[in-house]
């Protein structure tokens, strides 16, 4: 089943939703001119459809394995791979003193996006070196960044994020890795981390990890970790792979999906490591790589959506199955209204969740030119919903892709379930979505609401002047917001984070809900109002739209009668 | 991980929810006294917990395979059988006269609930000999009777429902299998069905296979339909399996779940059977088959949902991670705002859809005891929402457990995500849920709406009496029917079928939330209003029901816009 990379659609996004143009109108994106957009959308599409999507089914039915302690990867990931790097696509964003690119943010999700589309089992891979890259940017010394990120940036080497360890999950806090000074500048690094994805591979030459550690002195909790890069091969004087380095794969995983990605037990026993940035100042590194990482993953599930979607589209107008209901119908099952609400569905809420992660991108790309406190509120404010509502929409838009498969969809070879089977774990890594949540009511309103009010302002704002040329479509988004904006008052008015946290959940998703509206007006208004995009935008406001109002009832509701059941009523 | 039977659960549900008294108040059921009830539920649990709980992951691990063409079950799976076939809990609720219990269908709901829970791949075998036997009862001759249903009803042999083709799934009409009489009675049967669960086994003695095919005379489409028995062995003239028939299993299928259970491909050539009902009729004895078979799948759904949910509480009841934010809290995930959401929906909603399957039970035992026109129309409406509904939450239940579980979640030993594969395809046989929304807004609504009306007139009812001893609770019920009601007249206004179907999933999903809200009001009534089960009540009406708003917004779109991308838009 081919796979084709929606450029129009990126592209439309970029011009007329999520206003690219004002990034590349600041000196340090000025390069970012849409040809040069175009051109590499272009580009990766082409490797996306021609040399990825090839390997998906591969990776699945080939999983990774471990041979006397090296990851042997899925036939094909390593030419795989070999494209991403030698296409530059690992780099898009880094630093063109390392040799990257240095283009926006909002790029590199869009090709992040269709990679994942594609192949997610291999995008995993560039995805951690990404966030890497850019914590080294920001942490790391110069004599680090200068043997490491030409390396990363080329995708000659790749990086890990290592931050789990068994006691040690959503509560980072209290991991136990040790780090230990040598004496000579460098740490011996001694534990064992869990869930380390990519931890290994046989195509890159070296592989780094960024590791999360206490120093003897580190005081317990989040407060006393700090982070060292620990290379599995010790660069020589010349920054080429030298001494082996005293770490090792334990064991892989087995899971649910992403077969084709190695998830590795990591064994550090006094291990080499650096320093990356301040003693006790790991956390701030690490979310550096993390928030990066978080909007990367996002963008998984919008392009497992997207794979899914056009997946069960070419089944649907494929399979033949009783009468059609509509004058001049295929004959397909593509006529039945229920399979056409499926797929019409699938496609309205894959396009919000790629606007909202592309206007998270924007945002951070305007941190990035501008320095303002206003982008970087906006940026950090989207980041947990762009998140979790793309990874929950892939989930959602994969298991309706099985659907609209019938039986097949259940039947492995069809390449429906592994849509869903690989997008599951998007939910839960980079912090699950029930942490997002909690960052987005808590951390990204302690600014008293500020940023969240902002953005309701625009979506109020692009309503009331809507309300001229298409008052169908303005004034349910308009509506949305004021309710959207009652609960976010409600949200604020609670000093106890925990009656935040009770309905955290369904609050983003409200959120995301009328985010993703204004988008949809954004398309409609940019089309006058007729054409395709607008009656997605009319399908989506009057059929998906309508769940904030429940949504919003949900995450008001506060730890009222949360905990009336003790544990042993809710064992009974 | 052990799995708990919870009993008490069904006893409440039965004494105080959906009136079990009235049905063995009826002479035909009047053996079903409460402590016959309990015994049997009783019984039934310790078999589910101690014999097949332990399968459940033996035969994820060890799939069903096909050997010189016969199928090879998981270890343990002929002994778990046994202990299903020899305890008669195949044929609680098959007639007396051919060795069953003759007892209600609320029983043997609740049993297939809790072997469900158990251990799925194993549960699917019996439910489908269960709807064989059923079949058989109502339209086989009295020869056939006398041969066939001693051996189900005991488990010695057991039965498959042989409906789809490649080209044939929801459209059953288009299938193809030929019947040709033999002229001494029989016919000579030649076709492929696919899909076939438990299409074979090394366990029982013979395997009857129900086939829907059409003879020479056939019309097109369904009502050229009939339907016939194929044993894997002929039975001989003292009615034990003698020739092998002209059958084979050709391929399993490798599917997402259920991995225990063989799917297969059935070649027929020129097989022997014997006609069930009469010629062209088939459709009739295969909906009573299907209707047994639908309330079944949703407690499949509901099974799992509960496993799922126990398994999941376990582990947030062990994980320590975090600070606990509340006084007096265990320590454990469960203390956490958002996990401790997660586990009361996951509750809640298995009560609403428990509730809703029993209830339905009930209506078939009452329409069975009775034989009233109410009762079938209230057995018939109900059926599709149990089935939809059920299977929806076992789906959504699994799901929020890989969820509680976070990265533990997606790691396939732990075996939450077992249960989310497992019960993904009940939203798929049977019927899709599209399907049973279709039914519901279609032919279920073809008496004018007059069963669904009286529905939610004994919604209000409850509501309405609830509202001098519990106001908080009866309101948001009494409001939500009212919304309900609107929605089913909108419904019932639309003379084109297909205005009903574009929104008929999330009608249907209305109608189980509402149903669900009332159930929950019984239950709180019961306590009188204080109680775990007032608590998860008011649970539910605060922070689930409200859903069923955006779903009639949804439901009441209708065609309106549908299909105004073009099959050219949508692959846009």
């Amino acid at each position: 089943m081919p796979y084709r990379a929606p450029v129009d659609d990126y592209q439309f996004i970029f011009d007329h939703v999520v206003d690219l143009d004002q990034v590349s109108q600041t000196d340090r994106f000025s390069e970012a001119t849409p040809d040069l957009t175009n051109a590499i959308l272009t580009e990766a599409a082409r490797m996306c459809e021609d040399v990825l999507h090839p390997l998906q089914r591969v990776g699945d039915q080939n999983p990774a394995y471990l041979e006397n302690g090296v990851v042997r990867t899925p036939p094909g990931f390593a030419d795989g791979y070999k494209a991403i790097a030698t296409g530059g696509w690992v780099s898009i964003s880094a630093a063109p003193a390392h040799g990257g690119m240095g283009l926006p943010m909002a790029l590199t999700t869009a090709v992040n996006d269709m990679i994942s589309s594609a192949c997610l089992s291999i995008q995993l891979n560039p995805l951690m070196t990404q966030g890497q890259i850019e914590a080294l940017e920001h942490h790391a010394s110069d004599a680090i960044k200068d043997v490491y990120l030409p390396k990363l940036v080329s995708g000659e080497w790749c990086g890990t994020m290592n931050l789990t360890e068994a006691q040690a999950g959503s509560d980072v806090g209290a991991l136990r890795t040790k780090a230990d000074p040598n004496g000579d500048g460098t740490y011996a690094i001694t534990g064992q981390k869990i869930y380390i994805s990519w931890g290994d591979n046989d195509f890159t030459e070296n592989v780094c990890h960024l590791v999360l550690a206490r120093l003897p002195d580190g005081p317990a909790g989040t407060k006393g970790i700090s982070l060292f890069l620990v290379p599995k091969y010790i660069p020589d004087d010349t920054g080429q792979p030298g001494q082996a380095n005293s770490l090792s794969v334990v064991s892989l995983e087995h899971k649910m999906g992403l077969h084709g990605s190695p998830t590795c037990v990591m064994q550090y026993d006094g291990a080499t490591g650096w320093l990356i940035g301040k003693e006790h100042d790991g956390m701030r590194a690490m979310f550096t790589m993390m928030n990066n990482a978080r909007l990367g993953v996002g963008g998984q599930g919008i392009g497992v959506a997207e794979g899914a979607y056009q997946h069960a589209l070419a089944y649907a107008l494929d399979r033949i199955q009783g009468r059609t209901p509509i004058d001049g119908g295929t004959g397909a099952i593509v006529d039945h209204a229920d399979v056409r609400r499926m797929l019409m569905t699938m496609k309205a809420d894959a396009f919000a969740a790629r606007a909202i992660a592309l206007a998270c991108a924007v945002a951070i790309d305007m941190e990035t030119a501008t320095g303002t406190a206003e982008w970087a509120a906006r940026a950090a404010f989207l980041t947990p919903i762009a998140k979790a509502f793309g990874t929950d929409t892939g989930i959602a838009v994969a298991d309706m892709g099985v659907q609209v498969h019938g039986g097949m969809g259940y039947i492995e070879e069809t390449g429906a379930a592994q849509y869903l089977r690989d997008v599951r774990v998007s939910a839960i890594y980079e912090g699950t979505n029930g942490i997002q949540a909690m960052d987005l009511v808590a951390r990204k309103l302690s600014d008293g609401g500020e940023a969240a009010h902002a953005l309701i302002d625009e979506i109020e704002a692009q309503a009331e002047a809507a309300r001229s040329t298409l008052p169908d479509l303005a004034e349910p988004v308009w509506q949305a917001s004021e309710t959207l904006r009652e609960g976010l008052d409600w949200m604020l008015a609670r000093s106890d984070l925990n009656q935040r946290f009770a309905g955290a959940v369904p609050f983003l998703r409200a959120f995301a809900r009328v985010l993703g509206a204004h988008y949809h007006l954004a398309a409609a208004l940019a089309e006058g109002g007729t054409g395709p995009r607008s009656a997605l935008a009319r399908f989506y406001l009057a059929r998906l739209l309508p769940e904030h109002e429940g949504l919003l009832a949900h995450a008001t509701a506060g730890t009222d009668g949360l905990y009336a059941l003790s544990p042993e009523d809710l064992s009974a």
